[in-house]
């Protein structure tokens, strides 16, 4: 039999983080302030702990993985990676093709690799709370989990329409201990002004990160933590690429182009950024691999959107980045890939995807699903709607090679699976999914009211 | 840091299943037809195909792992075996608790490793289709995803109750191609009988049962499948427990004590049968385990039943089985452990409780569910209601041993995950869950209407 699966000992988790800021061809545009002044650390700190901080700004290429993380990780990592030979066989495409599995957390994604080190490193500051937002509940349910592995409260102000259409996320939150608030909530002055002018508001991802923000510059021992984006939690997810890299040479196999799901951009830096400090370091082989960010065309960040300083968020409540978006005011359509619903995109992604070293490509919902369902057929994993879109990306590649005959290996990051979305499949079934192209007039038209900046 | 998990390579995987009808103590009392004849390989053969009725019957030691079925064992095989060390600190006990996870199976469960060669073999039989029936679902997503694998239709009769409150067990078998029909149906005698009766009739596991058994009687093509009870289920499940004991030698632990759910007996034969092997070829350790099959006090077949002939279902339409029975028409409380609420017991696993070779515990409802969460907040794993069963019993142990000093290791079977079970930990964290402890009453009412054997 040909091998299906490379697992690793635990003792081959990695020691380090990968942090890629040490290996950009220009260094990283500084965030802004409301004045156009760069954000001070001290600004940071009100909402962040030093440590969090520390990664968030530094510049040194490997960043040790405390030994109280790598503990926690052992819980389910190293992750497998997988030949997908039956989805190969069912193509009758001769690419090979590979996924590395981050649905064997506790969660259910990718989302823990960097819940786990973001609690550890708010427990050993000192914090006493953590607070944050979710959508869907993938990052609440996962900081929900790393909170309760150090003994830290954690508070989730969860989107209303969520918090009512979503009960089982919710209580996979209380299960591990979370507090789940409906957001717009009566707790903070975002949520109460909102309410006054609408009590019927259904939230937004937009408020209720102003809610988590708001609490916890209020309180000093409450901190905030984020799922996505910043530069940090991409440098927590390089283990995923990390682990990869030592599976693949296990298989006796290298991959020729990489794919992973892109929303805020963890996901897939968590995949390909190892891989591009390869390639810094002079690897001729990394250099040759195209590297693909997916994303919804509904929400069509990097393929449609402008390189420019934004808001984070949708209210102008954080700091303006440099960033692929396509305006912080921008909604897009409720696609059941909660997790890619972003109108912006992490700024090292941006930037990376600005200097041509990685690719981005948009596809539609329906062949999205289709292939998320050709693939649990073929290798029994029922994948998160997110995740099917690298999936979908990686077998259009596939079909590709059958045309042309050449035999690439293709390596997507499945990030998690689709326990909590089977709602989604049975809408795909029953023929009720939708495709969004947006027209380009209203992505004009978020784009124009971008804020000004010096 | 000490081990947290062990995990094997996929040559690891067992190419041998372990068959404990070679090392009974007395042979298997034969199954009867109404007559109180044993009943005929013919009989067998109009429902199971050769090849598993030649398993079913066997008496060989030692009975091959086909390649193909260990081809697909391999997309999550061999599953880990993890030491629960934060939960030991919870507890404070001396006691080393371990346990092998089977939840990372495509279907979330160990009923793949059973469903996964009852499709082969009856791929090889020539069967052009398969027939089942599933209560809250997990065997029938498991047959779904096997039938899958091997080209194979799955019909599955699904408990009308359960197909309306359970729509994601039932997507999810739509989504590996499986076709699920609401129990009773129109398109069986039985079903039709029930419904000319009883238009609003919510079905139950004795009418899918009969409906599905009925189909597969009726047309050559088609053969039943049966998720648990029978030798041959009982057989593919050791490969649990033989993996489980190569993982043992690699952590440098050897079991005291094995706690493992039982409701028709497959979980419990899983992780039990291989060291009773052992315990029959002479170790003198394995000799020396306590064997602990744990169920619902409200369904309490071991520990409160009588052993003896009995139906395998409620209509009367099976063969009669000796085995532990509470009565074929015995009806369990509507628990959240769906998968345990069954009359009898496996009759391999009712012989050796009988025998004394095996020991038995029922634990009530309310404070299953409160291990369950305690396990989840330590460990990560949010279990499935059933295999909270035997962490609730683990715990029960380790904190004995806390008592006692004695610092045993204990090992037990997480035999899946509770991702869709999050409702019955809403009912749990809202007050909502009753404990029943059956009347002993009405147990022997229901004992009063065993089937006489001459």
């Amino acid at each position: 039999m040909s091998q299906t699966r490379v697992v690793l000992d635990e003792s081959e988790i990695p020691t380090h983080w990968y942090n890629i800021v040490a290996d950009l061809n220009n260094p990283p545009a500084p965030s802004l302030a409301p004045d156009g002044q760069p954000v001070s650390p001290e600004q940071m700190l009100t909402i962040f702990p030093e440590p969090v901080l520390e990664q968030e700004m530094s510049t040194t290429r490997w960043i040790p993985i405390p030994d109280e993380v790598r503990k926690v990780y052992a819980l389910w990592r190293p992750s497998p990676l997988c030949r997908a030979e039956r989805l190969e066989q069912l193509l009758g495409t001769p690419a090979k093709i590979f996924y590395k599995y981050e649905g064997v957390s506790p969660a259910g994604s990718h989302k823990p690799n960097s819940a786990v080190p973001q609690a550890w490193l708010n427990k050993i500051a000192g914090t006493k709370r953590l607070v944050t937002e979710t959508g869907a509940g993938q990052w609440g349910s996962s900081l929900s989990f790393a909170g309760q592995m150090f003994g830290l409260p954690v508070r989730i102000y969860m989107v209303k329409v969520s918090y009512g259409q979503k009960p089982y996320r919710r209580l996979m939150m209380q299960t591990w201990g979370g507090e789940v608030l409906a957001s717009p909530s009566n707790l903070t002055k975002a949520g109460r002004d909102i309410l006054e002018r609408d009590p019927g508001n259904q939230g937004s991802l937009g408020i209720a990160i102003s809610e988590a923000v708001e609490e916890a510059a209020s309180d000093p021992g409450t901190k905030y933590a984020l799922g996505s984006v910043l530069n940090h939690v991409l440098l927590h997810q390089t283990i995923i690429g990390l682990e990869a890299k030592k599976q693949f040479e296990k298989f006796g196999e290298y991959p020729d182009m990489i794919f992973a799901p892109c929303g805020g951009g963890c996901n897939f830096a968590g995949v390909a950024f190892p891989y591009l400090g390869d390639a810094a370091a002079g690897d001729k082989r990394a250099q040759k691999i195209r590297m693909v960010a997916v994303e919804p065309e509904s929400c069509p960040t990097l393929t449609k959107g402008v390189y420019a300083y934004d808001y984070g968020d949708a209210t102008g409540y954080t700091p303006l980045m440099k960033m692929y978006t396509l305006g912080h005011d921008f909604m897009p359509p409720g696609i059941h890939a909660g997790g890619l619903r972003y109108h912006g995109d992490s700024p090292l992604v941006s930037q990376l995807y600005h200097e041509k070293l990685i690719e981005a490509v948009a596809v539609p919902q329906t062949s999205t699903f289709e292939a998320g369902v050709m693939f649990a057929r073929a290798e029994g994993i029922i994948p998160a709607p997110e995740s099917a879109h690298a999936i979908r990306a990686c077998i259009d590649e596939a079909l590709r090679c059958k045309q042309s005959g050449e035999p690439k290996t293709l390596f997507f990051n499945l990030s998690g699976h689709g326990h909590f979305d089977m709602a989604a499949y049975e809408s795909y079934f029953a023929g009720k999914l939708e495709d969004f192209e947006y027209p380009t007039e209203a992505i004009q038209a978020s784009l124009a009211r971008l804020p000004k900046v010096a």
